[in-house]
């Protein structure tokens, strides 16, 4: 099937920042097949065509760190010092089932499509259940079964590296979903667990994730105990390589960042939830001066509370700009290209997403110019980083379907999803309100 | 006439944060007369009643500090390290017109309306036009003519002294809009200018407001000419007061604190403003230990870009809580104190605004809980924080007259005030295309 879009502001976000500013798209079937400025021969022979009303086109964004399940934590006990101890871990343990991971990710694929995210990167439980949401949604992801000592989904010590094998067999070959595994931290696993969910991770060529050198607890653990940073230990028990995604990277010593560029590693970068949390700010200019690959991260909804890539971009000017006393420096562009291109990059991913160009999937967003807050735009990549919200998304394509429409889902209804959840965190609520 | 708003999550934000978790508000003429869990007696003799969806219905937001003339600059080089030269000010004399300044306040107030925001603190040229068009959108606000020695509504030097005195003269008695008097900075007027302004604020009673240790060079002049901070300095030449507006306050030493206490001085922090330009973050809560009234401003659209308070309040949580190091500090609850009732004390209104009490201002911002990001709602207040953006407000009420009704302009078409602001930009673009 062919669509033509038509009438847009087009960031292709290619090497060059090609730009049309009254520009077409042709999807044919799930890719771009053409795009340019104007109109394409033959126009009137489409039988899909897509007005965009002058909006902004960009690459479908991509998220390449969050927590798909964690939605039912979403507002609860953001300012408590102890939340994790107090009511994450307790609530996980207790409360969270492969039922509500699954309302829960469904969610939470809504919620992306409807913020113009196409792509995510996503360590949880149940991953299985999740996948299958997630699918149902026809949304693209790399989902990673987390690796921890006891988790909510197994009952053995590790058992999640049986889990994580057994799920990643499973989905080795869906076209929308990349099985990955994800041990939860270094400080949350033995050197042992780690080498065998690198091992999986080689076995099946699948990507990689954890959360890296994010805790000061973390920092003083590793360097009392092994004389060496988290970045330093993981390279030297063999886990780092192209396959992996370190989430966060906050606190990184020069030595480090040699490492992850050696290494090839990619940094997901949670600008919203390090900073929310106190932890502190990423040396991403650093990274990128190294040609580490950098791409943005919400974290989950109860650290990053929202999905949307706005949010990030925003926080990534303020605080960087800040960080580096620099006004000029992270230009809106380059931001842009962090949540879209680099987050590609960092999942590998980057031939099939991450730009507008003929042969690539066509996962594509729309931000529409009509609203309050998007007028007037002398500078499209500004207005999308500075001006524009989530709320501002007015239709996303996935793999060449339409999965996003006059803002609203095309395909599903999102109060179904939405009491669907409701009604799944009936247990959750009751283990809240003893907490 | 009487107005009764039902089925809402009520946030007072009245001293002791009293919340009704399904409550009613009834509104007469434009005073708020009663408010409770549940619905009021005589429930089914209102004619005008307002299901409010369980949202949650807090003050009308204040923005303390902006430039409703500037919505033309918004997305024009945000990232461009001497822009104030090379774009704001050439642009300003030579494009800045009564007609641009009146079509950009009405956009301006409207853009504030739809983000919830009923009051907000004006400072630039064409005051008396600007005022006009405030007034016809029914917002309320404090609006200062800014002195400074050139100004593009004036042609001698410091005549804005004048056309300030002649402002307020004409709007001293309305009951929406407040007028003023605002030197640009100190370091852009005279020591003789700041004390003739001073003295007009003096004898008509209203409020003076100024941009005060934003700068690097500010600090840098005050420093070298005379030993003193720019708090020191407008301290010793007797310009502090507690009708006096100090807009960012970035640079303080202690003694400066104590200076700002001691008049009564009350500061508008523009966060997103200052640090999207990599000047730092204001010491906010030394400033609040210290009993110094501080409020949220947004700054002009050319510094800030958007108008709403959500996109403050976030910044503050993010930038506030990592630069204290306390994920505990600057809690939900607070920041959304500081964008309603803190606005109203360092404007001096907080007897008739800034909370919902029986016998204030009907000023009243409701925020549906029905889009995606805004589930669940374990604390109202996160929710407003960290998950709203400015598309959630979904109905607003100033002075009792309702504003926005589902999401829309209740009274104006966006879309004429739109095109009307761009028409009166033809001028500004051609200038822009030649900078
Ligand atoms: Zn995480
Ligand atoms: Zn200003």
């Amino acid at each position: 099937m062919k669509q033509l879009l038509y009438n847009a502001n087009i960031l292709t976000m290619n090497d060059n920042y090609d730009a049309y500013e009254n520009g077409y798209l042709v999807i044919q079937d799930n890719v771009i097949q053409e795009l340019g400025e104007g109109l394409p021969a033959g126009y009137h022979t489409y039988n899909e065509k897509y007005d965009c009303g002058q909006g902004i086109l960009i690459p479908g964004m991509v998220n390449t760190h969050t927590h798909v399940g964690m939605i039912p934590f979403r507002s609860l006990a953001d300012d408590v010092p102890n939340r994790l101890e107090r009511f994450l871990f307790p609530l996980e343990n207790r409360a969270m089932t492969a039922d509500l991971a699954y309302a829960s990710a469904k969610y939470a694929a809504a919620e992306m499509q409807l913020a113009g995210v196409t792509t995510c990167s996503d360590m949880y439980y149940f991953e299985d259940d999740i996948a299958s949401a997630v699918k149902e949604m026809g949304s693209r992801a790399i989902l990673a079964e987390t690796i921890i000592k006891k988790s909510p989904d197994t009952t053995a010590d590790y058992e999640t590296l049986d889990y994580a094998e057994y799920f990643i067999q499973r989905w080795l070959e869906d076209d929308l979903i990349t099985p990955g595994i994800a041990p939860h931290a270094p400080y949350t696993n033995s050197t042992e667990s780690l080498q065998k969910a690198a091992a999986i991770s080689h076995k099946y060529n699948v990507p990689i994730m954890m959360h890296v050198s994010e805790m000061e607890h973390e920092m003083v653990y590793y360097a009392e105990q092994y004389q060496m940073s988290p970045v330093a230990y993981l390279d030297s028990i063999g886990l780092l390589n192209n396959r992996f995604i370190a989430a966060h990277c906050i606190h990184l010593n020069s030595e480090d960042i040699q490492i992850l560029k050696h290494n090839q590693v990619g940094v997901a970068h949670c600008i919203g939830a390090n900073t929310k949390s106190a932890k502190g700010v990423a040396p991403v200019k650093e990274l990128i001066n190294q040609e580490v690959n950098v791409g943005l991260g919400t974290d989950g909804p109860s650290s990053g509370n929202t999905l949307d890539m706005f949010t990030q971009m925003r926080m990534v000017a303020n605080f960087h700009k800040t960080y580096n006393r620099d006004r000029s420096a992270f230009a809106a562009q380059e931001i842009v290209g962090l949540a879209t291109i680099g987050g590609a990059r960092v999942l590998n991913m980057a031939d099939e997403i991450g730009s507008l160009e003929v042969g690539k999937k066509a996962d594509i967003c729309l931000v529409e110019t009509q609203s309050v807050n998007m007028f007037p735009v002398f500078d499209p990549y500004s207005a999308l980083v500075y001006s524009a919200n989530a709320g501002n998304v007015e239709a996303v394509w996935i793999n060449g379907a339409q999965r996003v429409l006059q803002k609203q889902l095309a395909q599903h209804d999102l109060r179904t999803i939405r009491s669907d959840l409701d009604s799944s965190m009936s247990q959750f609520k009751v283990i809240v309100s003893e907490l």
